[in-house]
């Protein structure tokens, strides 16, 4: 039995450990909420990301330890980090929750972003206005309109980027074992509602040898400027076929959920191997469409009844604007899905 | 949240507990032993199943009530059947634990078997004796010598069955809903060694349409026979291309392993839809092979480096004789597999 400590009980720390389990992983997380989704099938220790203790527990029980989020206290990972193997490495979380480090990073690595300024200063294409640290799912980000000025227009630090006309967005989902192989999935296509993803078809449509291979570059690239173990996603802008980089995850990443059944090995599967030290998976794949349930409760029966149907709830209490699940398809059933989810 | 009871607590309970999570369905297993495979990922209760106390409990706590083994009190499921649903209905469980009322179900349904007598008797062409009650993977039978009496080859009430010359052993897997629906997974080829179950192909080597649509009818006329609501599976042999059906299992079963990754839907999945009164899943299948891992456990890194492969552990103890875990793979890699836990 293999023990890999999460920092993160919510629904990437329970599909790890659901994923675990039948290759006889034990995952044990830390999370301070008192309902975190992975209770149903992980150990959890119930305490805040800063908890010493916590920390003691986790180095003591556990051959290896991975986050399912990136805002987690440097500082813990860097004390595990003595004392146990932390994959990813603390400086990559690091540069996930900094947008300045963020783009810093892909700067080191060569790959091509936005142009972006900080202090946070205007563009004459447009300006986007990004907090520096805790923003997610669209959420402390403000679009600017010409001529405005960045000054108040968000709390804190801030850094700017230049508004990209991009066609869509897209996402490459990489896995990088110990002995530095890397496995890549397709590139996919994210749509977005109300700043949060709602559907990811895989791979991403029109998607050529081409674009993949850019694509692969970029998470490559970035995974050894990093050196990184485990999964990582990094999102892309399309821009007239041009890749610009827009934001990376130190983690798995809910546009690689589809994976769990349109892939040969799940992206959870597929860093759990990769934290443990094994072989990397086949990426192989079938064209799957993901779509999220955010706020309500699907009508489980309807969602059944749609042929090659996967459906997969969190535990989570519905609440609105919180994703509680999603529902995997093949590509072809795209439609009749969100058919049944529209009523 | 739909919480379904399950009687048994071992592999298949554990995988029945790690299918019903994503759909949001709860398992509260009984189960005597303390360590308990289902207990990483169900609600156990610890009792023997003959506990009054347990069976209240279960009674009390869940929609619907199922097992995961035929050996369980009769009497128990009949009076659950009078608190809550039960499914598969208690008859259809009480014909897998005695194999004389195995045969008369086989013979209402108009399912050809080999011959057979009770009390047990010789026949010219060889003789099998099993043990009426309790025998499973090969134990608790005997073939006979020619001209052997029959008297004394076994302890306690025994039937005798005709030899049957056949070409290879078979198997079905099918489900029936509440509504009556039936669907089938592809009959699989079932390769055995020292009376245990080792190597699944799916579909089985040379299967005709021909071929399938036989066992299908065979599944379905036994389910509809007996009621039945659930994942049935029907051991057949084949002889010269006749199918006579040797065995059936109400419950998942070992040789439906391979659907976890190899159909859309896997036979656990497809189990609680069906007792859920769900809308049955997708059958679609690839070529697939299982392989179960008896007594010793794999080489991990082994296992995990053929292309394709998926290792299923099951939190249980290493002991000769005993099925630890399975691993399935794409039926093209079959042979690599094999070597790989030859070593």
């Amino acid at each position: 039995m293999t023990t890999v400590g999460v920092i993160g009980g919510g629904q990437l720390g329970r599909m790890l450990a659901l994923a675990g389990l039948p290759l006889g992983v034990a995952c044990v997380v830390v999370e301070p909420s008192a309902d975190a989704p992975a209770a149903a099938v992980a150990d959890v220790i119930q305490a805040p990301f800063d908890d010493e203790r916590a920390w003691a527990e986790l180095a003591r029980r556990c051959d290896v330890v991975t986050v399912e989020l990136e805002h987690v206290p440097i500082g813990a990972l860097a004390w595990l980090a003595e004392r146990v193997p932390v994959r990813p490495p603390p400086a990559a979380v690091q540069a996930a929750q900094d947008r300045r480090a963020e783009k810093e990073a892909f700067a080191a690595a060569g790959i091509a972003t936005a142009r972006w300024a900080h202090p946070a200063a205007t563009f004459a294409a447009g300006t986007v206005v990004k907090r520096r640290f805790g923003g997610y799912d669209g959420r402390g980000q403000v679009v600017l309109g010409r001529g405005v000025p960045v000054d108040g227009t968000l709390d804190g630090d801030c850094i700017s980027e230049e508004l990209v006309p991009f066609d869509r967005e897209l996402s490459i989902v990489a896995a990088r074992g110990v002995d530095g192989t890397v496995a890549c999935y397709p590139v996919v296509e994210n749509r977005h509602y109300q700043g949060m993803l709602r559907t990811t078809l895989a791979p991403a449509p029109a998607l050529t040898p081409s674009l993949q291979s850019r694509a692969a570059s970029i998470a490559v690239a970035l995974a050894e400027s990093l050196d990184y173990v485990g999964v990582l996603a990094v999102e892309l802008f399309d821009v007239g076929g041009t890749l610009l980089a827009n934001e990376m995850a130190p983690r798995v990443h809910n546009s690689g959920h589809w994976t769990i059944e349109g892939a040969a090995t799940s992206q959870f599967e597929q860093h759990l191997r990769a934290v443990c030290g094994w072989p990397l998976g086949s990426t192989e794949h079938r064209p799957t469409a993901m779509v999220n349930l955010i706020g309500a409760p699907p009508d489980v029966e309807a969602v059944l009844a749609v042929p090659g149907a996967h459906l997969h709830l969190y535990g989570k209490a519905p609440r609105p604007a919180r994703k509680i699940g999603h529902v995997t398809v093949p590509a072809e059933r795209l439609l009749q899905l969100e058919a049944v989810l529209a009523t």
